[in-house]
C-alpha cells in the first residue's frame, strides 16, 4: 500500500508531499487512515527550526484522529474493547516506557524519561516511517493507548483533544479547583478556548478570558468565558478591578497562562487570590526572564506557580469528554479545513494567528 | 491574680516586664499558665519594626505551650475530651473565623480573612489582654484549638510544633511526597530542621540539608539528614552534583528553601527534577524579586513553585507527631532557654544567629 | 410581623396551620421569606413518627430557598458578599458547631457531633421558633451558611440542591469517579435523578438507572441516564447483562444504591467491578440486615462499600453547579408545587409516590 | 547453571527438591539467587489445593529477596540506577501488562486484568521455569520492577515487604488515615504486625491490637500497638470500652480486620467511627457470609467498608520504608529460617500458626 504524507526536510521550506509506501505491520502495530490531523502551534516552531528535538526529514503532526485499516495481532482499546479494521479512534500521542521512575513510581507517563510522540521525535527514516499525523496513514505502536470514538464524534473537532484540550486538561489535573471559582485564562488560542470550557466543566462561576482578537474572544465566550476582556481596549487595571470585583475582593482562584508571554504571566501573578495558582501553560519555546517577588507575591499570598508541560491518557479523556460536552459551543474552534497539499499553507495560517485551530483532512473528507 | 509580661512598648527597645491584672474570664475563655514561650524570628521582625501588623504596646509570643489554671465553661480539646485546670495543652496559635470562603468553602483557615494570632494582632490593650506568650499566663480565646499534651512531652521542644513545625508541615500539606524521595532543604534554622525531619517522616530515602553553619548542620543530621553540605565550603556547582548523584540524575523531588534567601531559591530552582516542586518557606519579610525563565525552569519541567504561609491545626497536629517521633533527635533544636526578664536577650541571640531555637520558660521550669 | 406555618403537632395526623410572630433577631441572624420548600422522604418519616429525633411540635422542611426581609448586623454569604433585604438565598441546612473533631480536624461539618439542621432537630418552641421551611418565613442561626442566588435560577427546582442535590454531591465526594466510568444509579426517585445528572456531569460514559416506574425512568433519562432499566420488564441477570456488556466485561465502576432496597444493594454489589464502588445513599430508615460475602464479594474484588450520610456546604454548592448546567433536562423533576396549606396533601404524595418531587410554594409564587 | 528448587507437584504432599538447569536469559531477564523467600498464608492454600488458580508442578513462593547473578540486556531499577551481577534487590511480585485499562486509566496495576505472580500463576514447565522464590534462583521477567536494597537491610525482614507489607501498605492508601487517629487492628500475623507499624508510622495516637496469641501480641506492642487486647481474656463489649474510651468516644478512625475471622469482621464494624473505615484485609478464601445493617451501621454512620487486594509498586515500597524504619522493633517478625530442604516444615508451621513468619534461605546464609 501507498500512503500520501507532507514531509518536512529542511527547515522555513514547504513541506514535500510524498508516497511513501507502508511496511509490513510489526506486532501489535496499527495501520490507521487519518481522518483529521490538528495543526498545532509547536508544529510551527518544528517547520521553523526553533524545536531542538525535530529530526529531520520528519512527517510532522502529533494531533490525530483516524480509521483503523489494519492490525497485526489483537490489540484492545483502552476500556478492553478489541480494536478492528473499520473502528474510528484517537490515540495517546506520547509514547511511555513504563518501566521508568515516572512511570512505575509517580504513575505519571507524561514525565516518562523515554516518552515520545508522534509527529515530534522519529524521523522518516526510523521504522515504521508512518510516524507523524500529516499523511494518508500513520502507523500506531504496539504500546500507544487507543481510545474508541463515538458514533456522534466529530473527527476534526474531537482531533484538538489531542495535544491542546489534553494540556488544558493537565492544568486541572496539577492545579486543584473548586464549583464556584473565579478562573482567568490569557489567550485565547486552543488551548486558552479548551481551558475556559474545562473551567466551565468544572463549575467555575466567573470565567474570564483576556485576549486581544474579538474574533477569538467571541469563541471564549461561546465557549463559556462569562466576561471576556479585550487587552487592547483595556487597561492591565482595569482588568484587575474586573477580576476582584467579580470574585467579591478574592482575586482569581486560577488563572491560566495560555498566550505565551512574559507581560501576562506577571499580570496574571498578580491576579492571583491567596492560595490560589498561577499555571503556566502557554510557553513553547524560551522567551526570557520573569521577575517574581517571592515574599509579597508568592509566599505571604500562599500561592501556587505551575509549569504545565504535554499530557497523559487521563488528560486526553478528560478533554475529550468536556469536547463531546460542549460540541456545538466549540464547533468554531476549527476556523479552517485544508487538504495535505496545503499543509504548508495550514502552518502560516497558525503562524499568522489568521486561523484559530486549523485541521488537515488527508481524505478530502473527515468522515 | 496577677500576671507577668514582657511588653513591646517601643520598636528595638528592651521589652518592659510588667505586672498585669488577669481580667475576669469570658465564656469559652481559658487562662493558662505558660510552661514554654518560643522565640520565633518573625518575632525579632516584629521588635525590630520590620511587620507592619505589629500593634504596640504588645505581649510577643505565638508559640506556646501552658497548663490549664482556669476555664470558664466547658471546653473541649480537639479530640473531644473536657478540659480541666491542671491539664497541659497546646493550641492552634491562629483563630480563624469559620465563616468566610477560605474556612467554609475551602476548608483552609490558614487562609481566612478574619484570622488573628496571639503575640501578633492584637495589643496588650484589646481585651483579654494576656494575648501573647511572653507571658507567665496568657487568656485563650473561646475559639481556640485545643491539643492536649501526652505525659512524655517535653513543653521546651513540643513548643516548637506551634509555629515553626507547623510551618514545615504546611509545605508538606501542599506539595505531595512519596516514600523514596531527595529531598534538599536550604536553611538549617528551625523551619529547616523539622522540615528535615518531617522529610524522614515520610520515608525520603535522600535528605539533603544546604547551609552555613556546621554546628546547625550537625543538628540537621541528628534530625535525620542523610547529606549535609557546608555552602562555604561547596560550589553551587558541587551541590548540584550531590543532588543529581544521589537522586540518580533525576534531581530532587522537593526542595525546600527556608534560609529567606533569594540566591538559595535560584539555585534550589535548578535542583528539582521534572515534574517536582520548589518549596518557598523561608521569606519573612520582603527581599527583593527572584528571576525566573518561565518555559525552561518551569514549563519545560512541569515544575510546582509553591509558596507556604502560616499554617492550621492539621499542621500542628502534624508537627507535633513528628517532633514526638523523633524527640531525641530532636532535642538539639532548643540550644537555650530563658526566662522572661531575659526575652530581650532570647530576641538578640535569635537575631544574631547565636542560637537556633530559644524557649522562654516564665515559671524557670517547663515542668 | 406574623409568619405562617405547617405546624407537625401530633405523628401521623394534619399538619396544623399556624400564625406565629417572628421573634426580634438576635445578632447575626436573618428573616427570610420562604420562596419554595422542598418535601422531602425523610419529612414523611418524620410525620410518621418514624424518626426518633423528631421534636413535637415543629415545623418541618429542612430543604429551603428564600428572599431575605431582614437581617440583623453585618451578614455575608460564603463568598463574601453582603447580604441584604431583597436578595435570594439558599443555605446550608445543617449547622456544626466548627469546634468539634469532625469540624476541626476532620473538617468534615457534616460529621459535626452537635450538627443540627432546620426543620428536623429544634421544636417550634425553640427559639427563635421559625426553624423550619413549611412555612412563609424561616429565621436563620448566625452560624449558617448563605448562598447567593444567580438571577436565572428558579427556586422550585434549586431548592432540591439543598437536600437530595447535596446528599448525591457527597456520594461522589466520598468515591472516586473518572470519566469514561459506568455508573448504574438504582431508584429513581429525587436523589437518584439528580445521582444521574452527578455522573453525567463527571463525564460517566454510560449511566444506567434502574426503577419501578416508567415515568421515574423517563426523567432519569432527560438527566443523563444512557441506558433505563425497568425492574419489573428485566431480570437481576438481564439487569447484569447490560452492565457488563456496556462496561466491556468490567463491571460499573460505580453503583448508587438510591432506592432504600436491600435487594437492590445486594444485586448492585455484584455489579461493581473490581476495585470499584457501592454507595448506599437510599436507606433512610432501618431496614433489616444484607448478606455479603467478604472473600468474594468486598476483598477478593477489593471493593468499597461506602454509607452516605447528609451532607455539607460543598456538596450543596456541587449539587447547585449540576442544577444550573442542567436546569432544563431536569426541570421535570418538580412534579407538583402545593401551598402551604397543602403541606399533609404533599407529604402523602410523597409517601405514596404520586409525586417526584414536591415543593410547597408559601406565597403563591417563587419568584 | 544447576538451580535447585522446591516443587509442589501434588496437593498436600511434601515438596519435591529437584534440581533445574537455568535456561539462557531472554531480553531483559534477569538470574537472581535467592537471599531469603517468604513463607505466605497463601503458599498454605496453594499447598492445601484450596487456590483454583495453582498449576502443577510449581515453585511455590511469592516473596523474594535476592542477588543478581546475571542480567541479559541493560536493565535498571525503578530509581533509574542501572542493575549489575552482585546488586542486592527485591521486586514488585505482581507483573502487570501496562496496556489495560487499570494499568493505562486507573493506574491501578494491582487490578491488571493480565496481572501475574511469581509463585502463584506459572508453572514449572512455562518458561523460564524458575518462576518461584522457593529455589536456589529465579528468573526475573523483563517487566518486573526492581528495587535495589541498601546495605543495611537484612533480606530476611525486608523480604515481608514484598507481600505481606506491601498489603498492609494498600490498606493505607485506600482509606484516609490522619495523625492522632485511633486504629485497631484485628490479628498478630505478619500483616496486622505490618500494619501497626504503618498506622504508627502515620501517626496514629491509639493503635489497639487484638488477637488471641499473647506472644504474637507482645510483637505487635513492639511493632507500635499502644493496647495490646487478648480476645481470650476479654468480651467484646470490655474491648469495645476499651476503643470508646481511648478515642474519646468517637469510635475507631480506622479497623483492620487481619485475621480473616467474620466475628472480628462483624466486631470490627461497629467499633467505626462515623465516617471511618473498615478494610477487609484478612481474608485469603471464602469463609461465608457477613451480616451487616446497611441502615444502622453504615449509611448512618457514613461508614467505609473497603476490600483491600494485593498490592502494587508503591505498596512495596511503602511497606520497605516501614520495615526499614522499624527494623529492630520488627525484627522479632521473623520467628524461624529454614533451609530449602525444610520447605514443607516451613508451611506446616506457618498453617498451624506455630511459626509467625517464616523465611527459608536457599543458601544456608541470608547475607
Amino acid at each position: 500500500m501507498k500512503a500520501c504524507a507532507a514531509v518536512l526536510t529542511e527547515f522555513n521550506r514547504p513541506l514535500d508531499l510524498r508516497e511513501i509506501a507502508a511496511p509490513v505491520l510489526g506486532a501489535g502495530q496499527l495501520l490507521v487512515e487519518i481522518l483529521a490531523a490538528g495543526v498545532c502551534g509547536s508544529d510551527v516552531h518544528m517547520w521553523r527550526g526553533k524545536d531542538p528535538r525535530t529530526p529531520l526529514p520528519i512527517i510532522l503532526g502529533h494531533e490525530g484522529v483516524g480509521r483503523v485499516v489494519d492490525v497485526r495481532g489483537p490489540r484492545c482499546d483502552v476500556y478492553g474493547a478489541p480494536v478492528s479494521p473499520g473502528d474510528r479512534i484517537i490515540w495517546e500521542r506520547g509514547v511511555a516506557c513504563g518501566r521508568c521512575y515516572a512511570c512505575a513510581v509517580l504513575h505519571q507517563p507524561s514525565l516518562c524519561e523515554n516518552r515520545w510522540a508522534y509527529g515530534i521525535h522519529r524521523s522518516l527514516h526510523d521504522e515504521p516511517h508512518l510516524n507523524g499525523c500529516y499523511a494518508s496513514h500513520i502507523i500506531l505502536d504496539a504500546r500507544t493507548d487507543l481510545v474508541p470514538l463515538l458514533p456522534d464524534d466529530d473527527p476534526s473537532l474531537l482531533v484538538a483533544a489531542s495535544c491542546s484540550g489534553a494540556t488544558a486538561a493537565h492544568t486541572f489535573d496539577l492545579v486543584e479547583t473548586r464549583v464556584g471559582d473565579t478562573v482567568v485564562v490569557f489567550g485565547p488560542g486552543p488551548v486558552g478556548a479548551l481551558s475556559v470550557a474545562m473551567a466551565r466543566a468544572a463549575g467555575a462561576q466567573n470565567v474570564i478570558m483576556i485576549g486581544g482578537s474579538l474574533d477569538r474572544l467571541a469563541l471564549g465566550v461561546r465557549a463559556g468565558a462569562t466576561v471576556a476582556l479585550d487587552r487592547h481596549a483595556t487597561t492591565a487595571e482595569q482588568r484587575r478591578q474586573v477580576v476582584f470585583d467579580l470574585s467579591k475582593g478574592r482575586g482569581a482562584d486560577l488563572v491560566i497562562e495560555a498566550s505565551g508571554s512574559i507581560s501576562a504571566a506577571e499580570e496574571g501573578l498578580d491576579l492571583v487570590r491567596r492560595g490560589g495558582a498561577l499555571a503556566l501553560v502557554g510557553f513553547g519555546t524560551p522567551v526570557g526572564a520573569m521577575s517574581l517577588l517571592p515574599f509579597e507575591q508568592v509566599v505571604q499570598r500562599n500561592v501556587q506557580v505551575q509549569g504545565v508541560w504535554v499530557s497523559d491518557l487521563r488528560h486526553l479523556l478528560r478533554a475529550m469528554s468536556v469536547l463531546r460536552a460542549y460540541a456545538n459551543d466549540l464547533s468554531g474552534l476549527v476556523t479552517r479545513r485544508c487538504s495535505l497539499a496545503q499543509a504548508t499553507e495550514a502552518l502560516e495560517a497558525v503562524e499568522s494567528r489568521r486561523a484559530l485551530k486549523v485541521v488537515l483532512v488527508p481524505s478530502g473528507s473527515d468522515d
